[in-house]
């Protein structure tokens, strides 16, 4: 294997646990508005799901008394895989340890960025079965389409903030073999955020530079749509539902995501984007370098980037 | 590496060659109807990209005296990968050597099926590179939207007949390291179709049994665009066009695609499809197997397939 | 007033009332699949209606042993429109004289074809107004966006099965102030079929000739929605719920309609199309005349009318 | 006829004229981008329409030396209508007399608001003809779609600049016969804007008050596309374009109109909405009154609108 060769070992992103101090109406928001399922429930956490996600589940809500992220983990290809990431991260000195798993996987390994967001290595997992009065009618799909709220499809990808960027960006590819496919460069050349794959998707976890300094605080989780046309109708289901709209819909430019922004009741940031046209299938893509300039214009469409967006993260951190 | 392990060598499908007895007309198809680029010309051919691709092209026309497909070619993550698979199908005795590459690509390792399809693997390729006019204004874009015909965004897949689909599936899977997603088996036993990725679609090829039994022969080129809504305008530019609309758009059951095809001036049938909602995150995908029975109930919504999905091929025999 | 100076009585299609054999089963399928709201209750009868709907109601269910239509109302513009169709109405002798009205408007006055439909014009309404969880946030909407099944938007338009397509024409033009926009008229001179509007819409109600020769059926009462996409996912969702899907999602050639039909349980078909983007501006129009040999085509993009949409209709007729 | 009897003179919105200061760059922005149709030439101006305008033109570009609005026109239900038209007009000294018309329609009255807005009503039209290259495939449509740009299908309605926005008001209720459907009302009592319809749009020409205090100002003409997707894809290709993006794309509170507003090159705004799910039906619909208060929460997802909307008009005020 040549230094050019790509690592193959992260299938995709498998979920995100996120911490809310109201953990009812989170439940409430992310089932009756967003329309996922309650795939089981364990002590202080509900697992849950969107319509196409194949696994138990792809989001861990768990009751503490702030918000924020609790882990991320990510499914490798195979076994040998994950043995070869953990030999990798153990040897970094990132690795901390096996964990048993819980209602969605087997066991898995953790290991953690300079900030201490922790994130997690498993193969073995527990696929969906869907019960009597939600199975499909089509025997390739992992559920029943909700019809309800927002029917949100799969989980897409999550963003994270981070004292370093460049840090959390060397930890994703040398630990994880994740590849960078868009950056923030400063002027003074610092990186101010990266958006990184281990998919065809353009981007499966991004992470921008933390304003405030305090390490391992989380931007949002994003679960996506099959259309432009389903995001702006959640526009409006968030509208009438009093969810807080914090900026979108509107396109942006690093990416070309279509987005939408939101709070849950915990005060977690949730993203509604669109799934999938716009794919990653170069082998050897050169990351996109965005400069202040050029961030300075807005959005795609000229739309100004609200100043919370910058801000505000979970924990929160003096009102932020 | 173990028997499970996934082989990670083709990172995508590159481009398809396809032979019209008509090229002029073929070429004012695709790019005042489909909306597709012309990259430049070499002797009989002409070479097409959508407004997304990220190389030279992803289709070559060449004017030949019957319609079919020409080769059919992926391009490897890395040189090693290539090395890899040419060491392996040389191994399996499908080889059939290098040739230089052409406009759009560096030398390239040609091997073929049973059939005698030609598949080609290459690595080094041209990039495209927008001409001034053609300069998108969000640069992680490869051109600007052509707001042309159909605006097809990118290759998606195409599909093959075959005399022996298990013969094919094998040669993908063992010579190529690719995966089968669904499959359809009759209840004889044997394999009447299947749908095979390299990437995290759900397909980049498929393939079903021809019952002419005439060895070689192209089902349909498949280029996608971003929503359900394009390919329903594609009907109604089609139809203003003249051009012959053979059945959609209406939804597959199989793999959930939204289709809607058309014959070209050359005679080749072309799909337009609907891009990537739906992937193939799972590693551990165990294809689908739609049964006889289960294929009798049509499209996903009751469409019967019109009996020339099943015999119209090119180059055509006995009028199909 | 010359011949020519249109007539303005008709405001538009107020609500169809339908009979179901099976009422429990269409209350759930128009509520919980529709995405319809329950008014309220009265005898054998429920009121329903769609989130635009400003009305108390668009649609009346009634318990009855078989299906079919109870009768059609249209709302005048004013109360002396009403008086001046009802004077017409007297003077032609189709007139059946005032009822009280129900739970959803004041006292109207009733009039039938040959056929036997009853229509029904009425000036005095109730509106709807949403309790508390219903009320909107713009207060420009009747009720909130339900976030539930096909979420259809308003009422669009009904369909019947007439013995003689002219003489309903003329009732409609001269008893109601009609206007006709499109029309089937067969080789042999005779009108296969009508579309009719007192609106801009292009259409409010249509019919067609009923083979059986049995007066007064049903063809389909037809809700709208936003966008063709919402059909499209309509499609997904009677496809899980095991809703009878008769034809489409195609497009009518005949008014460009994108139609979706459906069998409700208690056997009426239920058509979903798209709402509105092609207006009848024209004060003049001439209506469009479809010959047999276009009819032949199929529909707009050359799907073959299935054979049962020329002969279902409720209450059935020896099977149909 | 009583008070509350409508009036049903006015058809609809016929066709704007528009100054521009660089016609030949004007004629580009409106036929390459905005996709167009020119039908002919006269003297300084240029005649256009959208592939479902049925007119000869619904928007007549002339070149002068300041950008701005030239006349506004509306096509009546018949002649006695626009007969009583021109006896209200005349008798309530707003008249200004009969023009002959032009190459879109017969002779024509004029009459114009306090600010000297000049209004034209006409029943004599001259219908579009599609040459060959142009015809539709189906006969029910004016011109075959253009699958060029953004495709913009007809003339949707016009926004105004007044100095008092009670006095326009009156002016088309008492004058045109037109109706209110939505209100903004100062807190000190004064109307700051008005939206108005003579159709079952709820809107057909909407105005607002001036602030520069200079009479006779233009604020925008809208073209409507058939979906939201549309206009979001619209956004894209005047991205490309290098067409200046005001705001949007947003939904507005008032009207709940999906927009997209950008300059055209001679300074004018003009903006793409989406047409028509939203009709007006109610005969006896009471204006949606907005407060200052209401109108501060900014559009109906909470975009505050730019301040350049409050400001912007054509001709040019100070740079405004």
């Amino acid at each position: 294997m040549t230094d050019s060769e790509p690592i193959h070992d992260l299938a995709h992103l498998g979920h995100v646990e996120m911490f809310t101090p109201r953990l009812d109406e989170s439940v409430h928001f992310f089932v009756d508005i967003m329309g996922m399922t309650e795939s089981g429930r364990d002590g202080a956490s509900v697992y849950l799901r969107g319509w196409d996600d194949y696994e138990f589940h792809t989001l861990k809500l768990t009751g503490r008394d702030t918000a924020g992220v609790g882990h991320v983990a990510f499914r490798t290809w195979s076994r040998a895989a994950l043995a070869r990431r953990v030999a990798v991260l153990e040897a970094m000195g990132a690795g901390l340890g096996w964990v048993d798993g819980d209602l969605g996987h087997g066991k898995a390994y953790r290991a953690r960025n300079a900030d201490g967001h922790v994130f997690e290595l498993y193969y073995e997992t527990n696929r969906y079965v869907a019960p009597e009065g939600q199975r499909p009618a089509l025997k390739n799909q992992a559920q029943r389409y909700p019809a309800r709220g927002c029917n949100v499809r799969r989980l897409d990808h999550l963003n994270l903030l981070v004292v370093d960027p460049k840090e959390t960006r060397l930890f994703l590819e040398q630990g994880m073999g994740m590849r960078t496919t868009e950056q923030i460069i400063l002027d003074n050349g610092l990186e101010a955020g990266n958006w990184m794959t281990c998919t065809n998707k353009t981007y499966d976890i991004a992470f921008t530079r933390d304003h405030t300094g305090v390490p391992g605080r989380f931007h949002h989780v994003t679960y996506a749509v099959d259309s432009r046309e389903d995001i702006l109708r959640a526009a409006d289901i968030f509208l009438d539902a009093g969810v807080f709209i914090e900026t979108g819909p509107h396109k942006h430019a690093v990416q070309q995501t279509f987005f939408l922004y939101v709070y849950e009741p915990g005060g977690n940031r949730v993203e509604i984007a669109n799934a999938g046209a716009r794919l990653m299938l170069a082998p050897d893509w050169k990351p996109i370098v965005w400069t202040e300039t050029e961030r300075k214009k807005g959005q795609a469409w000229g739309l100004q980037t609200v100043p919370s967006f910058h801000t505000h993260g979970t924990p929160p951190v003096d009102g932020h």
